[in-house]
């Protein structure tokens, strides 16, 4: 594989089960502003959390190929589920230099760390794949890692209810499990949660009686997409960044949700485009 | 088209986007005990809600070809989704008579109220259809019918918190909107909602002061199945009822959330089986 052969040129993929990716694709482009971005939501196969493996893997190999045809320089998994699974099978005969979520997110809690516990928060699925409590372990084995599932911050994320009581609510329902250990670190293992942080801070706060840090995968993906572009020589020079979004159902009433995740303000606006990937297309 | 063709010895099918479908099928099995049943929930595909017309029409088309080969008597479409957008795509070029789930909820909201208004509890997509208020309207026009979109109650119900006090307060905030309003009969106008029924009937009755009546659409449609089944001369004799589950994706993680909705107690053993329906493929 001659990694050197992609063109510096050509545009980062970002792609992920519906919006959520969203995150981590306003994280690097706050990062890297320069860089053409290409996102792609499978919003019409949304969710893959609760998809068996090979149905996962199918889904994310045709999001691959559509990125491939827009001449992505490299590809960001901004799935967990996808990452998860591990992106061998997704690397697999093609040049293109791959990222996933759950390494980036590992690593930087590990960094951030002061030597207690690391707390991973997650939906069903990922808690279920151990990705995180995995990546931990082959980083630097023999740290205690505790995982937990939280599949109503999803659906309440979407309903935008960042700072209500019925989330807090939830939210210390969740966090009361960590009651008792040593965590220091806190890793957001879904790409929706980085826009719980500021409850969660507060709710960690109150139910552990300290102060904890917080890892938001999506920043830590966007540092690791900046060292591998400049390991692999393919930062792109000044000029106007284009953006493109996509996803793969009619987008008419998730552009609200969309906005949620892709930080406008200080990113720049997004529309988003359809693109049928169905049924044997791509 | 002759419907007289079809035998009565075949299954009632049954098929929803996922596994909330299995309250209509378990109020049908206890309704109908002598009757075959197979049930479809296109579970690599759910939720359909958020999916666009086109893209719901050709998944539904699908289940419909799938319980074809199962050899059915009657299609019962226990998905809101679909029923809202119409059966006419469905039924079309079939001999097959169809059930949605719409009109025999709203036929039995306007045989239950007192004259009031009628209040329906949705997903946000049904509420957006506005299926019921037009099935309501056909059938009495000029009635008043209020839409709520209820969209935390699925995950919280497949979280199994029925009886928890974040769906009370959850359940509180939606319902708030009923105040000062006429409604007297309330319509579950979502397969998975007949699970919440004794928590919403303490909610109403705290947040309006009285008691309404709550219709609940799963025994609506299996009562219409009833008389269908007898005006076309399709009942089953005596013998002993085949049931059949069948899901399209893994079954593994998903039995546990299958036996809240289908009542064991009531209607026999659940064993979910996989068939697979994805691109191309039926």
């Amino acid at each position: 594989m001659n990694r050197l052969k992609t063109n510096s040129e050509g545009a980062i993929g970002i792609f992920d089960s519906g919006l959520g990716g969203l995150t981590v694709a306003s994280a690097v482009a706050e990062r890297l502003a320069d860089e053409n971005i290409v996102y792609l939501g499978d919003t019409a196969r949304v969710p893959y959390g609760t998809r068996s493996p090979a149905t996962v893997v199918r889904y994310a190999r045709k999001n691959v190929s559509f990125l491939k045809t827009q001449g992505v320089k490299m590809v960001i998994v901004a799935c967990n589920t996808v990452s998860a699974q591990g992106l061998g099978g997704l690397a697999d005969g093609t040049a293109l230099p791959f990222l996933g979520v759950i390494r980036p997110g590992a690593k930087l809690a590990l960094q951030r760390s002061r030597g207690g516990d690391i707390a991973v928060l997650g939906t069903r699925a990922t808690v279920r794949s151990n990705a995180y409590r995995l990546a931990i372990e082959e980083l630097e084995p023999g740290r205690t890692v505790h995982q937990i599932a939280c599949p109503l911050f999803v659906p309440l994320i979407e309903e935008g209810w960042l700072e209500h009581e019925v989330t807090e609510r939830v939210a210390m329902e969740y966090v009361q499990q960590l009651v008792g250990t040593d965590v220091d670190t806190v890793v957001l293992g879904c790409t929706h949660y980085p826009l719980l942080q500021p409850l969660l801070q507060r709710v960690l706060r109150t139910v552990l009686g300290r102060d904890v840090d917080i890892v938001n995968s999506a920043t830590a993906v966007a540092e690791a997409a900046v060292r591998l572009l400049q390991q692999l020589g393919l930062e792109h020079g000044t000029g106007p960044a284009r953006r493109s979004f996509y996803v793969t159902d009619a987008p008419d009433h998730v552009e609200s949700v969309a906005r949620r995740f892709w930080d406008q303000a200080r990113v720049g606006s997004i529309r988003l485009e359809h693109i049928d990937l169905m049924d044997g297309v791509a």
